[in-house]
C-alpha cells in the first residue's frame, strides 16, 4: 500500500494489536468440556484482519477524549459481532466458504454444530461487554451502545442484509436495492462502529450525525471496493476464494456499474465521507487518512 | 392435566395469548425483499408452545407490582431467546429435528441458510427490546436486564450447555457433568426469566436471590420431566420426535438415574422450589403453582 499515509499505518497496527490482546482475555479457556466453543471463538476472533471495525470505534472515541480502556472494550465487542458474522455467512448453507483470512473456515477447521453455536456465542458475548458496568459508569451510555448494536445488526441491518444476499443468488436487484442490501449488509455496523466513539464520548448530536454520515459513506465506499476486489484480486491477496459473487450471477455494484464506475463511485464517495468531518478539524485527521485508504487497498 | 389448578391454568393462557400478542406486534412484514427473514422468525415464534419463561417472568414482576406492558416486553424478548434457540437447536447440523410443536421445523419450512439468519435475528432482537426506553425509563434496570440476559445464555450459560450437548453423543457425562450440563442449557434461561421480573421490580439483593434459587431448582425438576417424557411420551403428545437421545445413547437424568428416582429427585426438587417462595408469602401462589405443574405435564 505505497499511498497509505505512515501515520495511519502505525495507528491501525497499534489499535490491531491492543484489539487483540482485548479479546485474547475476554474469551480464555477454562478446562470444561466446552472449551471447545471456546476454542472455535478463539480460533475465529485471534485470525487477524485488518480490525477495521475497531479502529473507527477506537479513533472516534479518541476525539472525545474517552479513556482507551473503555473504547477497546466497545471496539472487541464490535469485532466479535463482525467475526460471528463471518463465521456464519462462511456455513456451508451459506455461502460455503473453506477459506478466511488464508486458513479454513471455523466449520472446517470445527465442524459445522460448532461453527454455528461459536457464532451465536460470540454475539451474545458482544452484548455482555457493552452492558457490563467496566464499558462505562453511566448505565445510559451501556444502553444506548446496546440498542445501537441491535439495530445496526439485526433484521433491519446485518442480518437483514445477508437475507437478501441470500436472494441475490435468485432475485435481480437494481443499483437501488443494491445500494439497499449493502448498506445493511455492511453499512450499519460500519456506522455504528464510528458512532459507538461518539456515543461513549457523550457527544453533541450534531458530532454523532456527522459521524454517521462520514461511516455510511465510508461503508459504502468499502463495499464497493469489496466488490472490485472480488473481481481483480488473487486469493493470494485475498485469503479466501475470489470472483464467488461473479460465478453465482450475484448483482454486486461491479456487475451492474463496470469496474471503472465502481472505482470512480467509491473515490467519490470516499472524498464525501471526508468532507463530514470538516467540523472536527485537525482531531479527525485519522478519520480522514482511513476514507483514503478504504479505496486504495490491495485486499 | 387433572390437577392443574384452575386459576394457574387462566393465568397461564392469558400471558400465553399476551406474549403472542407482543411477539406479533414485534415481529411485522414489512413488504421489502428481506421479508423471508421475518415470515421465518414469525413462523418459529408465533407457533405455540407452553410459554413458560413469559409466564415466569410475568408472574415473578406481578409480585413487585410491575406495569405489565413493561414485564410482556421482557417476556416477548426473553421468549425471542427461547425460539432462537429451539430454531439453531433443530438445524440438521445440530440435532437434525424435522418437527417441532407438531409443524416442520423452521428450515424444513423455509431452509437452513433462512433458519440460521432468522435465529440469529430473533437472538438479536431480544438484546433491542430489553434495551429501548419502552422497557423501563431506568437506564440501570436496562443494562441489567441486558447482561442479566446474555450471561444467562452464552458461553457460560445455554450456548455452552448446547455446546457439552453435541458433545455428550460421543463423551460419557456422569451425574455431575449432567447436571451441569442441564443447569447451562436450559436452567440459566429460566432463572434469568424469574430473575428479569426481581431486576423491573427493583427487588431486594434477598428477593432476587430467593426467585434465583427457586427458578434454578424449577429449572432441573423441568429437565429431568423432559427426559422422562423423551422416553415415556408420544410424538402426537410430544409434537416432536421423541427417544431421540436415548438413540443417541446420550447420557440423561433418566439413562442415569432411572425414571423412578428421576421423577422422585424432579418432584424432591420442585418441593425445594416452592419453599424458597416463603419469604414471599401468598403472592407467591402462581409460582408456587408453575413448580407443580412443571412436574405433572404430560407435554
Amino acid at each position: 500500500m505505497p499511498s497509505l499515509h505512515p501515520q495511519l499505518k502505525d495507528a491501525m497496527g497499534e489499535i490491531a494489536k491492543e484489539v487483540h490482546n482485548e479479546l485474547d482475555g475476554f474469551i480464555p479457556l477454562t478446562g470444561n468440556p466446552e472449551d471447545r466453543l471456546y476454542e472455535a471463538m478463539r480460533y475465529s476472533a485471534l485470525s487477524g484482519g485488518k480490525r477495521l471495525r475497531p479502529f473507527l470505534c477506537i479513533s472516534a472515541a479518541n476525539m472525545f477524549g474517552v479513556d482507551p480502556s473503555r473504547s477497546r472494550r466497545v471496539a472487541a465487542a464490535i469485532e466479535m459481532v463482525h467475526c460471528y458474522s463471518l463465521v456464519h455467512d462462511d456455513l456451508p448453507a451459506m455461502d460455503n466458504s473453506d477459506t478466511r483470512r488464508g486458513k479454513p473456515t471455523v466449520h472446517k477447521a470445527f465442524d459445522e454444530a460448532t461453527a454455528i453455536l461459536a457464532g451465536d456465542a460470540l454475539l451474545t458475548y458482544a452484548f455482555e461487554v457493552l452492558s457490563n458496568n467496566a464499558t462505562h459508569d453511566d448505565p445510559h451510555v451501556r444502553a444506548q451502545l446496546v440498542l445501537g448494536l441491535a439495530r445496526a445488526i439485526g433484521g433491519n441491518g446485518m442480518v437483514g442484509g445477508q437475507m437478501m444476499d441470500m436472494l441475490a443468488q435468485t432475485t435481480e436487484f437494481d443499483i437501488g436495492q443494491t445500494t439497499r442490501l449493502q448498506r445493511m449488509k455492511t453499512g450499519e455496523l460500519i456506522a455504528f462502529s464510528c458512532e459507538a466513539g461518539a456515543i461513549l464520548g457523550k457527544a453533541t448530536e450534531q458530532q454523532r450525525l456527522a459521524l454517521r454520515k462520514y461511516a455510511h459513506d465510508l461503508g459504502l465506499a468499502f463495499q464497493m471496493i469489496d466488490d472490485l476486489l472480488d473481481v481483480e484480486g488473487t486469493p493470494e491477496e485475498m485469503g479466501k476464494p475470489v470472483r464467488k459473487d461473479h460465478a453465482a450471477k450475484k448483482a454486486t455494484f461491479v456487475t451492474i456499474l463496470g469496474p471503472e464506475r465502481t472505482r470512480a463511485q467509491a473515490e467519490m464517495l470516499a472524498a464525501q465521507a471526508r468532507r463530514h468531518l470538516e467540523i472536527f478539524e485537525s482531531r479527525a485527521q485519522l478519520l480522514r487518512d482511513v476514507a483514503q485508504f478504504v479505496v486504495e487497498r490491495r485486499s
